[in-house]
Formats: structure tokens, sequence, C-alpha cells
């Protein structure tokens, strides 16, 4: 296998764009990756185009604007994994020597032509769906059940969602750049008891982008490269079976995989991106990622070592996460590496993590029923 | 780039099948592909799963059923191009060593719970295609372009259909196995001028399945396979720019890349599967695909070269083609590996083409508005 670099990376902001198409914001998305990575985009030979909800061939329409015609394009789905997916298929057709030069590129949607949260509901023959069993109501009790074996209070959830949007508020890419208080977080609407609105990621639109590459292609280009040190992509169920809701079995395979492929573990990381799409998860993520011991993850939020400062061991969702960029499904794996990158080369603004070296960026899809053989993708980069 | 095989192929028959759903139809494949190459399921190292229409992790729902969890899944969309492009990554992971035994998988219901046509009606936003410009619109101006070109009559277009029903009716995963006559197939209801109903090929629901592994995985299994020779994806534009309809650009390109990677052209080819969704297509795809010169489809046809019989050179649509087996989007170009494989190992049966040594499979993806930039995938197979 060949070292494979992400040497390009660009994203439209992420929030409500109901007035662009899934398309209008891909274009932008890998039009700034071309540009930021300096290649000629007649070099790329190859698109990993991952959306969910567009329909036919969606990965042409973007590709198309552009003029990119002739390569290869393949369009993935794998529910919220989508964009870790695309991503996986580009550094194997980089590292095996497939090709030299491709991209990753995740596209979404969800608000145009349609009511709100409508992208999302459950489909007519799904029974549990349309009887509660969708994400906010699993997340719900795993936080019940979380919260009765750990003595984790509401009030250490509402903290999750406090230090995402303290993150948030130096993120121009982020959807919701509000500083909220655990007060607020609490007295926002209930969704799905212990949850409220402000701790259940949003709807969002939007895209990213990365040109991934090989050594060779890198220095010819004279690009700033961050190495790709592990791409995980495995199917699983969500929970360790029998009976514990709160151990992700997915996820714990999947990163244990991924700090053997990179020959690193949780203390080079300064960096997670994890798929906190309600506070809860990041709490179990702290854990089952391994920055912490099971049933310590309040103590690690409460100390400040997820929290960007002078506290951080690795900074956990540090452009907002899901609850403040939203989550446009088929997009956020990949804008997970676009941070990734941002932050490695130093590129992160007000936001930046001080002498990053590492970076973790973990997903998982599926999960409600029918789905409960789920994908979780795991990815982690150096400089 | 490592030898690259098939060893195990199954399939649902096609046809319409609402009683089932796309991952029932999905998982009878794959337990048929498994038991066909006498494979353990656990050293199925991923799956690359292509269906169109189904919506979120279709992969994970047809091997969950299994009990095949853990493993890479990855589900692709490429118009009707997607089984071509999971074959395609299959192969890809296996020549270069990333996996030994994977499979790849299509599946597809277009008629559950659904009116007739409606998974294929236009998009509300898609001006075009709400005013005709749709699969038999556009076919049929290549149709009508095709016979100004060269003479040929409606005569010439319905004896495409008279040989695929022929070949058909020796297939019991046919869709439709009546014999018809140029006449029966001329009085069938118009559906777009010069198409009658019996020269669009059918809706259908139906699933197939390939393992795909390495040489030495194969001899390990004793298993009996067939070479994948060369395994091509590209995108482009379907018509020829700037003005002939008559010439597929995308699918001329594609089969030369096949040709070199497999170093062997059309006199080598005893079978080609093409994607004849309408007749006119099956007589483009003689000469594009360099059976004949431009403007001799028709005596090509005539002469008895691509039909079964003592006159046979290639073998066009031998289990009935698209015409006759229907065209389950996400399956149709896995179900023709499926068939090359049964053929070259001679296990064909009643439609066995003699002392076959290499197959062609071609199929292209895309084509009508916003989608021209499309996909074509083309296959080799030898023994």
């Amino acid at each position: 296998m060949r070292e494979v670099y992400i040497v390009g990376a660009g994203m439209t902001p992420f929030g409500k764009h109901s007035d662009k198409d899934y398309y209008d914001l891909g274009q932008e998305a890998v039009y700034k990756a071309i540009k930021d990575a300096g290649i000629d985009h007649r070099q790329i030979e190859a698109g990993y185009v991952s959306n969910v909800k567009a329909g036919m061939a969606p990965g042409q329409k973007v590709f198309k604007k552009l003029g990119m015609t002739g390569m290869l394009i393949i369009n993935v789905e794998n529910a919220c994994s989508s964009g870790q997916t695309a991503l996986n298929l580009a550094y194997y057709a980089v590292a095996t020597g497939q090709y030299d030069a491709v991209m990753a590129v995740g596209c979404e949607s969800l608000t145009r032509g349609r009511q709100s949260g409508e992208a999302l509901a459950p489909d007519q023959d799904d029974i549990e769906g349309i009887l509660g069993n969708v994400m906010p109501g699993i997340y719900a009790m795993r936080a019940v059940k979380y919260m009765e074996m750990y003595g984790a209070t509401e009030e250490d959830l509402a903290l999750v969602a406090v230090k995402s949007h303290k993150h948030a508020a130096l993120n121009p890419y982020a959807q919701y750049r509000n500083l909220v208080t655990v007060e607020e977080v609490l007295a926002s609407r209930k969704v799905a008891e212990p949850f409220t609105l402000q701790q259940c990621c949003p709807i969002a639109d939007g895209a990213a982008a990365v040109v991934v590459c090989s050594k060779d292609k890198m220095l010819q280009l004279g690009a700033k490269g961050v190495r790709i040190d592990a791409s995980v992509l495995v199917s699983g169920k969500f929970k360790n079976e029998p009976s514990d809701m709160t151990i992700p079995e997915i996820s714990e395979r999947a990163v244990n995989k991924a700090y053997k492929m990179a020959g690193l573990g949780p203390a080079d990381i300064g960096m997670v991106e994890c798929h906190d799409a309600f506070t809860i998860a990041e709490l179990l993520y702290y854990e089952i990622l391994g920055f912490c011991n099971k049933g310590e993850g309040v103590q690690y939020l409460r100390s400040g070592a997820a929290e960007l400062g002078p506290n951080a061991k690795a900074v956990f969702s540090v452009r907002g996460g899901l609850l403040c960029m939203g989550h446009p499904l088929g997009a956020t794996g990949v804008a997970q590496a676009v941070e990734a990158t941002w932050q490695l080369r130093g590129q992160a603004g007000d936001r930046q993590i001080p002498g990053l070296k590492a970076a973790l960026c973990h997903i998982t899809g599926g999960g409600v029923s029918g789905m409960d053989n789920a994908a979780c993708g795991c990815h982690i980069f150096t400089v």
C-alpha cells in the first residue's frame, strides 16, 4: 500500500440552503478543493460521491457542472456513514495504485422542496419507526440507560451542547454560532426524554470535498498534504449484544482497527470528530474511542479535556460538531475530513488546535429498525 | 494487479415480484452465489451492493438476513450502470490485494408499493422529462435518426425483439418467454414513434450476486472460476458531440478500454450482454462494440451472427436481454455477469453457446436531462 494524502479541501457553509440543490453545493465544494490543491482538474482520475437522498447519478451532476466528464464516478450510500465511505474508496484507489489523484465528495440537500424533517421521516412500511423508534428515540434510550448506570444528569448532557456552541461560535462554516447556557439548552423544546431540541443535531444542506493523491503526486503539485494513516469501514450492530446499549460495538471495533492500522492510540490524537448527532453520543464516544474509561465521560468533559483551551487533551467537535453544524447526511463524513485537514495544516483560524499532529474522524450510520446492521467509518490523519 | 475470478453466481428469476422486497430478492441471490462458490460465508470480506431506488443502507438489509455482519458493505448507485459499478469495485478490491474474497450484489424492486412506471417517472422539477425527454423518447429519436441514415426499417427494429424472445424462451430466469413474430411486435401498443411496447424493456424486480476472489482463494476452494480480464467504468456523454446521436461516445470509449485491458478484440468474443433497453440499442451496439461496421447492424442481425445457432459469431442477449428479462436497475449489471459465468462454465442449459471462451458485458446509465454525463461499464470474462 502506498502513502495517501489529502492535498486539497473545500466545503460550503452548512445550513438551510433551499435556494440551492445538492449539485450546486457539491460543485462549489469540488471547485474549492481543486483550487486549494492547486491541481489541474483534468488530473483528477476518479470521483467517489456520497449522497443519501438525491436519487440517480448525483456525482455525475456535480462534476458535469465543472466540465469534469469522462472519469470514473461512483456514487455511494451508507446512511450517515456515506461521506466516510466515499473517502474510504478514494483512499484505497490511491493506496493500491489504481489511481494517483481522485476526489471524495459529499453533498446533500435535506430542505429543498421538503417540509422540515420530511427527508428523515420513517418509511410507510417502517412500523417501528412510525411508533417512535427513530433516531431521537433510540439515542434517548441510550441516554436514560447511561444516566441510570453512571449517575450522569440532564445538566451533564446539556454541557456537551454548551461546549459545541462555544466551538461553533468560532467557525464561519457552522449553522448555529450562538453561545448557549446549560439552562437555555434544558429550556428548549422537549424532543425525546431526556433530550431537548438543542441536544439534537439539526437538519442541514451542505457539501464538502477533498482531493486525495499519492505522495509522488503531492510532491509534484508542491501541495501541503495531510497523510491518511488509517481508513476503516465496517458494518455491524450499533449496540453491544446482548444488552448494553451504551456500548456501540460497531464503533469500538472500527476505531480499534483504525488505531492498529495507523500505529497510533488515543494518547496521540489531539482532535476528534465523532458522530455527535445527540449530546449523549459524544459522552459515549469519549469512552468507546478510548479517551477515558467507561462511565467517566462526564468527568472528561467537565475537565475541559474535550474543549479548546488550556486543559485540552483531545478536542472533540471543534467545528461545532453535528450539533451546531447540522447533519447533511452524505456531506458530513467528508466535512469532518475537511476540518481535520485545515486543523492539521494550521489553517483553522480562531478555532485552531495548537500544535495538532493527529486527528481522528469517526462516524456511524444506520442503527434504526431494519438498518441495525449499520456502517461505521474511522479515519486517522497526521502531519 | 492480481488475477481475479468469479467463483460463484446466483440470481432470482426476473419479473414482477411485488410480494417480495429488494432485500428478500437480494438475500436469495447472495445465498445461491455463496452456495455455488462453496465458500464459507464468513470468508466474504466485503460486499458491494448495487441498488437505485430503495433508499438507505440496502446492502446492510440484504446481508443482515444472512447473518453476514461486520464486514465492509458499500452501497453504490450509477443509474442503469449500478450493477457493473458494484462489480468494478469488487474486481479492484481483489485485484489490488485489499481483499481475497468479496461479493458484488445487485437488487431492485420496481413494482412493490408502486403503480406501474411510477418508479421511473421524471422528478417534479425535471421539466425536460415531463415534456417527454425520458428514455423511450430519447432512444426513439436515435432510432429515427438511424433509420434515416442507414435505411433501417421498423421491421428491422422488430427483428431484434423477435431474436431476444427466441433466446428468452430458453431461459427459466427470463420474464417474457413467449415467441413473437415481427408482425406481433409491430402490432403491440405504440410507446414512442417508432417503438411499440415490445421494443421497450419492461419493469422488473430481481437480484443477482457473484462471489469474486483471488486465484489463490479459488484454488483453495476448488471452485470453477471465470476470470475477469477487464473491468472498466467511465463517465461521459451518451451521444457523440456535436451531432451524431447514433454514436454513443461513452460506450465506444469504455469498450475500447476494456479490449485493451483484456488484450482481446471483438473477434475473440463469443457472447455479448449489452444495454438493449430498446431494440435500436442492440443494433447500435453491434456497431459501436466493434462487431460490424457503422450502418451494418441490420445486416449483422439478419445474418444470424448475433443469434444462437449455426451462423452465430458473437451471440447478443442470450438470456433474452433487457427486452425479455426486464430491467431491475441495480440488478441488471450483476445479472449480466451471472449469465456470462454460467455460459463460460457451460452451465447455461438450453441456451448454452457452444465452446464459449470469452464474453463481454456492457451497460450504460443515465443519459436523460441532467444526467447526460452518465456511466458506462464494460467487463470481459474468459475461461
